[in-house]
């Protein structure tokens, strides 16, 4: 069994890479809640509303620890403008359920004493969670099995500023600890991702007419509208939803370089770019799994199962 | 009464500085170490020693409680020629005791839960302890009563680098959080106390020949060496005796003002210094109480009380 | 006629990109010398050989104004692992001739008010000498025609680091200046150039026989052998001859978008990358035309009608 | 006899410092005027209207050498709210006089061949000339004899922020450059002069009843009112005119030590600092001779006796 932390900044697609997780029978032990998309407490209570909706659909129980609301020292901002209000568009999920009151940090470090060497760190997120971790135990790396992160670029093409990818960007410091911290960390770029978006398979989905299919369509309308209006994109993106395709399946994954990567922490133009030493010019040791290059086939078809599942 | 936390990066003028606490009936509930003056282990073992010391000479029970072994994000240095190795100069202290298992983080934060408003939070130390622990909580700056700092310049001398303290310079990213976070804070600045040192009085305390006066002239002998010869100071300095005799008697600082302080925090030749704008033209509201001068006569009075308490 | 100052760190491909201006029949008004690639003397010297050289071979005469040898602000490094001691090669080019007493600075200056609207500048170097010139006279750049500018990338892949293209990262405050200033500028990236060395033309151009071909053979070898076994490059790239390409015939540019690009001027990791605002976020209007993808039949049609000129 | 360039951002402290020279006889080649206090326009203009009075007052000949009408690199603000809309207030001097179409830079490095190690440049303005001057020859500190500066801080407590200087806020890149360029500079800094108010003279002064003594009254009530309510000083200070009597009789300064002195160039709250090494751990050269001390007396004495020179 494969042992996971799912770090959230909880939108449209952190709530779907949960539900790709519970599909294919992970052991999820928590949500960590994280400053990013939308307002904090927004971002909780959609955790929490996914635990509900995993408790019946999936039949697990799921508990959500709130962490950080804000980055380690700098400013930032969320991006209601892409996600929409609610996260998941415009309006809002409900739910009666309560958050943990352990802090996520507090429950990282648990969690990983519990599993040395086994649990997976699912961050598709800003790191400040992870971060926080490490600086109060210095021997979480070797702890931690795997820290999969969505975030960075590959190409120099971020989304938040043209330098910068939105999770890195949000606590560059954060980042740049994690990175360097001796993690063994898998990246899948921002500038990969928008290769692989769902285009054609939109239509194709609202036929699927299946619960999962539905929330789908519902969710992804308000992202995948400013996708293809602002940023450009043919479809929807899936940054989140890669990443944890990735993470459960490493084939999904068809070119990897391991390199040396860092983050630029500075108060300026370039404020969270990821710096790719792919020439080795820096003399670093490498650090990173880099994701070059993603099966799109595969992807796509472990999306449609999930959504595929249980007929209305 | 009055109930402390010490945060130490303990060297000869951290222990005492908690002796003085002692001496003068403050309620100690810890003693938290960071990063700072000479190795972590060093740090720790120096207060655990404190420690066993204070339970045989004050009859008080005192916990250790490690905490933050490394700024937030920066690199840093340790200072051994200045304190020597042992912090105390080169040779060692001695003991058996063992640290607390619980992070000095989370010790801050239930002991500032405990005693609401109460807490006094005296920082003769690198901020990373305090700004970890409102990292968590960011309602902490309400619940700790006062934060007692030993830091920052009031005229731009440092001693690390010619523009920073030390303390702030450790770990500017920490005083930053810290003195924009909301605390009452009372600033004892590095250019104050270098006006205030112990001189005359050195061969006075050499013949008092009591166990405190002993101690004394034992653990201050390397530090005002250095201070004499490399500082270029008359005698030997007590930045954190003098924070200690401000937080127990205010009426030791003769003069202090209310003013907006931040701390630049770049990877450039000012990092770490602290910006008094004693002008206002920042716009910001005063966030800390500046002290700007020292009554001599009655920090001296309180060493010497301290010294002179029990004949050998 | 066309009006030209080419601008150069005197090394291999600097010397081809003039030569291939004289074979079209430019008029170049001068040869402005400045900062990068070698030591400054070398760069002149090369300078110097490359007006004798083609007073005889295109029968034009051509002035060398030595200009800026330092960054306006920060410290650089040459790179004759790359270029050889010699910019050619570790060879050293001989030359009794001398530059002009007239800083390239007002040089600069001075052609362009002769030719107001018609100048254009070449630069295939660190952009310091038009920055100087800006300084100097703000209304500049609405007297030179067009700048032709080697150099920044476009899928944030340096050389000299990760980041940076060698020529914007040597002075990148001279770069964010040009950029600011209003220049015409069309830009010819490092990571566009890469993808069209040349390879197996090299056979091809030691079989010609030419005077030309021999000193192109002779010149580039030591830079072949670099890009080939340390940048792993398929053949030599041309990133001076392919923007003089441009220059000349802008139909060998096939892709040209109009963007807003600024520079990364801190001293950091990302020092000298250039930031392309492909989606607008900056809210600044287009200042550079940004080329991405070059007629590679064309590129190398011109430069073997260079090098096949004159048979031995 | 003594040669000198004065360069000034012409508003009332500086003007009084070219009469100054001049009543004391200094050879003075030029006025170089440089972008600060108030717009450029207004301070060429100034600097007219100065070499027009100097010419029937003093009998001689001056010429204004327009410069750089903005830093380096950086943004700056002028600072009409201390000095005036026209630098003596908030009237405006009229001339008809027009500048030398020669550029302020050109005409220092001219002068400085032309006088070489006699040069005196007398800097109570930012330094972007000398800087830009330097950079176009990088052999002129060997040429200048002396540099005074007015600029920066002995004791951290600056004016346009609370750690900078107006001079070398406006550009610190031009003054890092300065610094270390190896002139013989001395510093006259904000925070010294400050002490050195002209206060019950006020009144003296007014009685005086000379044009000199009422052009006086008249050019520094605007900038008296502001130093008196804004920045609380006892009377209206003279940063420009201390230099200038420094540079004139050095035994106006009582006690200066020559320091490494560094200034922050960074984009960050501690812009413009200047960094004095006093316990050399920097390991540089000192470069600088920093004024610590003025005899007010005979400042006062020079000051009174300019004014007093011509009854009305």
């Amino acid at each position: 069994m494969r042992h996971f932390i799912i770090d959230c900044d909880t939108a449209e697609d952190d709530i779907f890479s949960l539900f790709l997780l519970l599909h294919k029978g992970m052991k999820v032990h928590g949500i960590t809640v994280v400053e990013g998309n939308v307002s904090f407490p927004v971002e909780v209570r959609n955790a929490l509303w996914a635990s509900d909706f995993a408790r019946r659909y999936f039949k697990v129980d799921l508990k959500v620890y709130p962490g950080m609301e804000r980055p380690l020292i700098k400013g930032f901002r969320t991006v209601e403008n892409v996600h929409g209000k609610g996260g998941i568009g415009d309006s809002a999920l409900e739910t009666n359920a309560k958050p943990e009151p352990k802090h996520a940090v507090d429950f990282i470090l648990e969690t990983a004493d519990r599993y040395p060497g086994e649990l997976e760190f699912l961050a598709i997120s800003p790191l400040t969670n992870l971060a926080m971790a490490y600086l109060k135990d210095k021997s979480l790396p070797e702890k931690i099995g795997k820290v999969w992160v969505m975030g960075g670029t590959i190409n120099g093409h971020g989304n938040i500023t043209p330098a910068a990818e939105y999770n890195i960007w949000v606590d560059p410091d954060a980042a740049k600890l994690v990175f360097n911290a001796g993690f063994d960390i898998t990246m899948v770029a921002w500038d990969l991702i928008t290769q692989y978006t769902v285009n054609e398979e939109w239509e194709e989905i609202k036929r699927m007419n299946t619960e999962m299919s539905q929330l789908y369509i519902n969710f992804y309308t308000h992202y995948r509208n400013f996708a293809m209006t602002r940023q450009k994109m043919r479809g929807n993106p899936h940054p989140d939803l890669i990443t944890t395709a990735v993470a459960l399946d490493q084939s999904v994954a068809t070119r990897v370089e391991r390199q040396f990567v860092d983050v630029e922490n500075c108060d300026c133009l370039t404020r969270g770019a990821t710096v790719i030493d792919y020439l080795g010019v820096l003399g670093k040791e490498p650090n990173v799994n880099v994701v070059y290059e993603i099966d799109r086939g595969k992807f796509i078809a472990m999306l449609l199962d999930l959504l595929g599942g249980q007929r209305v």
